[in-house]
């Protein structure tokens, strides 16, 4: 078993938490910001001085190679450098970090490979400036319409289109990963959530990511004046909503105890202390990887009372996602080298979504997970403890090297 | 028993409900606004027209007076003309029109009176772009801040102050509304409510406006990524508020029937539908006329749940006032001329705030309300039949007469 350098990658950790530093010990890197332009840069010079040969390609994904001892496709790990509004030193970010301590291993120790190796670097995984998130594997892998993405504003209005263009990343079409030049990719990713960390596990195994369904959800009042319309006469679509939303706890519970789900936003008309809300809007996302259970939410969301406190009760379906199943071959390699190394593991599916989610219909595609402290992540207080960082980069060199020999 | 021209009351509604008319039938006057300046000037215009003298203090409030056979103080009565966003034609405008009315119908009826007569406009009572409501009787009456008011900002940045100058109708201080120079005042209203609609009465004799608390109440969760984080792991403030909002609601739902109280405003951070809330904040206003009422509102508030679904729960009184009482024999006056026309009438408090509240501490003061179809205000389908108008202007007139006589 090869393993990666603990202090580099501690190195790597700590340089690159610099970039967009915030006040509260995370980071504000969004896509082309100034601070993911210093990422990118120190990406670019440290992947050059290991001997990788850099491009990017349209839409600004950057990839770092080495070459093999034959003329082969390249296995590929990828993660992203951006992140959300004060997001933390690990999401994505770790994904790239292992990466590149893997790629300075392998040409350190020269340890030898057939297929060339590439570190790359997916752009505006978060689309936090720029939306949708996933932006450019949803381009890449064909699932998002180009022109659309090009056209995205920020909140100043500043297209995506017109920031790549600026960014100095922008390369060629024909640089983009695909199946003919890559064999597979691997993504290092921290869970984002409390399970390992709750059962003492060092790695992940991901099977694959849940699928799941986002609903809005409305409820329709009748505004009328707060001091002056006598409870009886009232539609208040907010008590209908907190009606709605508890009805749709107590049914869920009743499900499978894996589903997950979650009303995250919520809006209120007119939102005035004074007036009886008479629209309240708010959003339902339900992720579970058995599509039966995600059947039975879509039932109950669908049966649920047309009329709650007088108040008429909508819901529409936003959007779905299928489970995707990653590649068995590459989860069988992750576990075999947790497993040959000692680290604790456990198989799992990523409750997140991950660019690796639409590579994986493109070519074979898997992850591994690292634990989240306390479950945290999207925010400052995000963190992995370095050994479970340096773990989880150990398992990622001995699957590229598996995938290698294949 | 005197009464005013239907008609020309008539004139009056449809020629004001030009000034900022909506699509929707409604109209939008803001103070100072360029509609709020025509139906400002068109007030003016026609009062002198009928020989009244017009002035105004430093506030822009408005005074239109015909004088009396002595040297008396004035009996004023009093509206405003400013409006919410999208409001209707009847809320404010109704107790200005009626108040012309009745002075026109003095005048050209030539009917004697000993004390001056005084149709007043309150300036910004909705409080609508330069917050807060009742602005300038808060001010004259001493229950706002003079400087705290001319501070007041609307949502470009400019203040009330710097309207105000540029308006055109600011006068002398001297001028304002006071216990000296004036002997009582009126307000005509619509009830904003479906009390007197739902029991087809004509005239609402109003004793006086309830007392109210206003609550924020906040839960307190933890944001954690909603694809990744257990159920059981998860403390999710908008669960924990809708289980507030049903709480509350089950425990007012035991007090007296004639408790109003609304949850208006909810505000959820950070409002994103992949992550779970990890603050929750939504108002609470609730209005009774008996001050018990309202001490059992505080005690349930008080002793709410100090943790709902594993979030910490904290209430937080904003503000609350005391049941205000009008006039005993203002309000007397009121029934006896309804009860003379024969028009049905009841009392009742009001449950909305309005200028004659704060008045009500410097001079006699009382209200007549007019019936509100179907009960709805603040609101472009805002309705009163002109013959319920008709009649609150003759309730009106007479009232003013009676007060002229003692």
């Amino acid at each position: 078993m090869f393993t990666t350098d603990k202090n580099r990658l501690e190195d790597k950790i700590v340089t690159f938490s610099k970039f967009g530093a915030t006040p509260g010990g995370g980071i504000t890197r969004f896509e082309f910001s100034e601070a993911n332009l210093q990422a990118r840069a120190e990406f670019k010079k440290r992947m050059e001085a290991v001997g990788a040969e850099f491009k990017t390609d349209d839409f600004a994904n950057m990839y770092a190679t080495v070459k093999g001892s034959e003329d082969l496709p390249s296995i590929v790990m990828a993660s992203h450098l951006d992140s959300v509004r004060n997001g933390g030193n690990y999401d994505g970010v770790l994904g790239v970090l292992t990466a590149m301590e893997v790629l300075e291993s392998i040409v350190t120790q020269k340890i030898p490979h057939r297929h060339p190796i590439t570190v790359m670097v997916w752009t505006n995984e978060e689309g936090s400036y720029y939306p949708p998130a996933m932006m450019s594997s949803g381009v890449i892998c064909g699932k998002f319409d180009e022109a659309k993405m090009l056209a995205s504003k920020n909140p100043e209005g500043k297209t995506f289109g017109e920031a790549l263009k600026e960014s100095g990343y922008q390369g060629q079409r024909e640089n983009r990963l695909n199946p003919k030049d890559y064999k597979a990719m691997l993504e290092l990713h921290i869970e984002q959530g409390p399970v390992l960390e709750s059962r003492n596990m060092d790695i992940g195994v991901v099977e694959g990511v849940v699928g799941m369904v986002n609903y809005r959800i409305r409820t329709y009042g009748q505004s009328d004046h707060a001091g002056t319309t006598p409870m009886s006469h009232r539609k208040d679509a907010l008590l209908a909503a907190a009606s709605a939303i508890k009805y749709l706890h107590e049914q869920f519970d009743k499900l499978d105890s894996e589903l997950v789900y979650t009303t995250g936003e919520i809006f209120c008309k007119p939102c005035v202390h004074t007036v009886i809300p008479n629209l309240v809007d708010f959003s339902l996302d339900a992720r579970h990887k058995d599509p039966e259970v995600i059947k039975q939410v879509v039932e109950i969301i669908e049966n649920m009372p047309k009329e709650l406190d007088k108040c008429r009760v909508e819901s529409e379906l936003q959007w779905s996602r299928d489970t995707i199943e990653f590649d068995q071959e590459l989860i069988n390699f992750v576990e075999k080298n947790a497993n040959e190394f000692g680290y604790p593991n456990m198989r799992i599916y990523s409750g997140a979504g991950h660019d690796a989610q639409f590579v994986s219909e493109m070519m074979p595609t898997t992850m591994i997970f690292v634990p989240s402290k306390d479950g945290h992540s999207h925010c400052e207080i995000e963190f992995t403890p370095l050994d479970q960082c340096w773990k989880g980069s150990n398992v990622l060199l001995n699957t590229v090297l598996d995938v290698d020999k294949k």
